[in-house]
């Protein structure tokens, strides 16, 4: 019996309730559904963040904390580390992760393509989120050119 | 960094997620919200049941059923067994949680028990959901009496 599972579950089962509230939303309702569970993703992210023993929150370097996201939250929530963290050292980090678990199921075709928004907008948030705890204000993206695998890009807002 | 809880915090959004569409939904919306929950428990918990090893499949007794769910289906969300179960050896059982994980943190005072059924639906659902795929059939309702104690009864439907 694997728990690590659980959270997969109820993720999928969040976007279906989303999405059968109303079938065919269009682009507006879309939109909306995706920043619900982009902000979804954004709170368990914060929360997250703030469980973390107090030395973490002290990094020193950006790129600590985005190391941080690549190995420590992601092996917390899908049991694995990010294969590849990119930076142009202006702020921009492009994190890869070549067979995203929560793409895996539907990883069986380029069909499937159009409907992966719906499947990285939570995992967004979370990233922001626990950023947002760290400090770090930031505008987080994501986008597939092959499934399963997956690009998360971090710009790091400067205040 | 705790990953025991970020089924803790998804339930808690999701939960907020429904209530927030309608903030006071009325006796009627309320049931619809509880029913949404209950649904989706269900299909995560038939999803867990799924993955079992197959010898756990064909329990004789359906005793043996119930405390599978106390042990191994708790420890596996919840990280903690159940701390009784009871029958009236004529098909009803009721399992009690003396503090339940998803009623821990409004468990400051009796001006929050009426808020406790949206934190028990979800519960009730991956109660129902598990049984299904073990082959029992059953009906599923939860009681509290003094938070954080939680008592969900399981009468077993009789084909």
């Amino acid at each position: 019996m694997a728990d690590a599972v659980l959270f997969e579950f109820l993720h999928t089962e969040m976007v279906a309730e989303l999405w059968a509230r109303d079938p065919d939303p269009g682009p507006g309702g879309q939109k909306m559904n995706l920043s619900v569970l982009e902000g979804m993703g954004f709170r368990v992210g914060q929360a997250l963040g703030e469980r973390l023993p107090r030395e973490m929150l002290a990094f020193r370097e950006e790129l600590d904390v985005l190391k941080f996201l690549c190995k420590d939250l992601w092996v917390a929530v899908f049991q694995k580390q990010m294969d590849s963290l990119r930076t142009n050292h202006q702020g921009t980090y492009v994190l890869q992760d070549n067979s995203f678990p929560l793409l895996i199921r539907m990883a069986s075709g380029l069909q499937y393509l159009e409907e992966a928004p719906k499947f990285l907008a939570f995992t967004c948030g979370l990233l922001r989120g626990t950023l947002s705890t760290l400090g770090v204000k930031s505008l987080v993206t994501a986008s597939v050119a092959a499934l399963p695998t997956c690009k998360f890009q971090v710009v790091i807002q400067k205040s």
